[in-house]
């Protein structure tokens, strides 16, 4: 049994400080660090990067829509050769930070609204596919089980990796309750904890109780959330003290999930 | 004897069209494509790449400082570290578009006031240099013979290329004729490309009329000039009647210039 | 009989030129003119208004979606309050170069996707009104006839401006003919300046042939059609020649129309 | 007596926080805030008009070079023209919002890196002077004393605010001690109370411990200071205990200093 913990990094932006990576990075095997287009700069990735080099941990690139105002959580439209085209600027941005650290890069998760205008939109997920594959390297694109993205990953023969929330709640058909509903956001270390620990078994119980499947690859932990650090400590903890590997997602996928 | 003709390209922006890129391009045997800082977007990158591909020239990035307003041509204070990270986020993303296109990235060439201002700016000039070598890839750093540019990426242990301009009138000490004294540029297509041709003898004609050394690996056409297509021609073609191979520099530069 | 003939204007960016305003802003009589977030910048806001009032031609506000990549052309999402507030933060920007010109602003006319998307959307709609509202100084508000944003604008006491287009075929319904169908531009001059002429009249025949009515206050000429100055020309003296005013919609527009 | 106490506001930007507005906007008359360039957005610069109105603190543009990455902190080349019109831009777009909020806007104060700029150029400061001036409403300049930009508020018949800082160390020419020398930032709230009531006396003693003359109409409380909020309140109470009117400077200040 294995499992990668993976955590939005980077997203610092000039002489502004958000999220709590240093609290966080200790507890993930994957960051995915911003690009510059939603949040982090040049200088924040470099020492994002170099943090998860100095703890063993695997980085992907979080590219995002073109909108610093907006932190990247507005949908916007996009063609299919805007998509690949501004993923793959923002990937192989970041990939030359990765490498010079003497890193690869791991994979690639798309940010905020893109990510989730993605899941039910083909178009816009074969543009993001498109990018991944252009940037070579065997990248994992990252996306929600049965969402069009992973599906497109999929068709082109990339590595795919099947995310889930451990502080989110679900409907009954796996989709995430909105933000906007009371109780969509769980926050107590424990609940949380033990979800994961479902997920990694193929189970989560939805808001209405009813137990469902669901299958992940990676755990998403937000950093935004309140008391991010002491979560991510006893999610960690939850899964090695029941025999878990949490390793980082690129160790343990193979092509064509 | 050979010699590189280069010239910027790529830098339209969005809905924006600069440049003369298809006239220019068939002449040049390396094309500075811009990196989206102060032109350029990610679907010109790609475009611009795929143009030069198809005629055989080399492709290079040409980074500026995040001055899309001033089109890159304002001096701005930057530290050594942002000059860096600055430098190795263009070209990292330029480089994905390079690689997607199957080709390998040849050379940097800082845009405007940046390539301006680090001809006397050592701290600038090491960032700048630092960038380039963190990029990796043997890319070769191209700025003004004897500047500090140059001198920063020899003692990196860069390959460099010495820059001249043929459209361009010098002074005496070597340097650039300012643009706005009259005189300074030269639009007479059989005077720019004999003075081309004298460059590759090593010397050319200052403003004064005196003859001064000056060696150079590449000599840049600029785009922007009126009737750049033609300039350019008649450039490559009193070369190549010479017997001169004008081949990218890539393919004739050696370590440590 | 009156109307109004209304062109953007001042789209340039930086280094970039765009449009035909000096061919255009001859034959208008309402100049709307971009704010920067498009397009724009702050010396083409001051040289477009100085332009405008050397002819006369009345100065309105052209606000965007915070999207110069993309010309403000994509739809995106906005809150009611970032809409209100984006629109607030242009109005304002571009008045102080009306005002230093000695001129007074006469409307706002949102600018590609955010006028085209706010058609339909009541609370987009809302949001650009009261933007307008807060700005004060009785500025009219333009938008597609039975808009919801000319629904909204009339709901908050806002002076209106109805406006149609010579040089777009007409669905039945008065909507427009998408772009992206054949014969939905209409280039030839003459042709056009009958269409405006017939609008004056409130009716225009739709691309089936069927002649539908339509009430307008002004009229788009748009600057980037081909032959866009001679298109403008025509139309101008068509509607002069028919003992029409041309003149500026504040002139003529009451309140609550 | 009286003096006007001023404070940077307004610098947060889309998702991101910064400073310290709620504390310090108790204790000061003046709040600066930003205009979109360095920091603040649309959202941001309408709440906090809104929360500078609550409390009757009278609000001035904090304007910018447009270097957001850079937080306006760095140096760059502008024409005189180009400041002129970037000032006139942002002073418009905030005066929206305070006008929206039915107030007027009392003062212009540059921010960073163009203010330090400023004051030894003068091409610079005549450029931010005709910006402010443009905008016309009788608008107060803010900047040091003796430099280039009161020069050249007073030349153009604005008025002008000297402003002085009671947490800043002096050399004794009455410049400011640069923040990279140890004791350039005081902090120490009695120390920083005492000094802005020397202040109003048109005293400081500069660093090497020689009393100096200072003529201040304004000063500058930092909000990025730690516990700026208590400093803010120290000082305030000091001058009130002192008998001092600590009122807006638009309140006191004629024209022609």
């Amino acid at each position: 049994m294995h499992i990668d913990l993976n955590s939005d990094m980077g997203e610092s932006f000039g002489a502004y400080t958000i999220g709590a990576d240093e609290e966080i990075l200790r507890w993930v095997t994957s960051a995915n660090v911003a690009c510059g287009w939603h949040g982090g700069d040049p200088q924040v990735m470099r020492q994002t990067v170099g943090r998860a080099k100095v703890l063993s941990v695997a980085v992907g690139a979080h590219p995002s829509y073109p909108d610093l105002l907006g932190f990247g959580r507005r949908a916007m439209h996009l063609t299919r050769g805007e998509a690949r085209d501004y993923m793959l600027y923002q990937v192989g941005a970041l990939r030359a930070f990765v490498e010079a650290a003497g890193l690869a890069l791991q994979h690639v998760k798309p940010h905020g609204a893109i990510y989730n205008v993605a899941v039910k939109d083909r178009e816009l997920s074969l543009g993001i596919a498109e990018g991944v594959k252009d940037a070579g390297g065997d990248l994992i694109l990252v996306g929600l089980p049965d969402s069009e993205i992973v599906k497109a990953g999929q068709e082109m023969g990339l590595r795919v990796a099947r995310e889930a929330f451990g502080d989110r709640a679900y409907n009954e058909d796996g989709t995430l309750v909105s933000r906007k509903i009371a109780g969509s956001l769980i926050t107590d270390p424990d609940v949380v904890a033990e979800r994961v620990f479902g997920l990694t078994r193929g189970t989560v119980s939805a808001i209405t109780g009813k137990e469902i499947r669901l299958t992940a690859d990676t755990i998403c932990l937000h950093g935004d959330t309140p008391g991010a650090g002491a979560i991510a400590r006893r999610v960690r903890e939850r899964l090695e003290t029941a025999g878990i590997q949490v390793r980082p997602m690129g160790e343990f996928l193979r092509r064509a999930v």
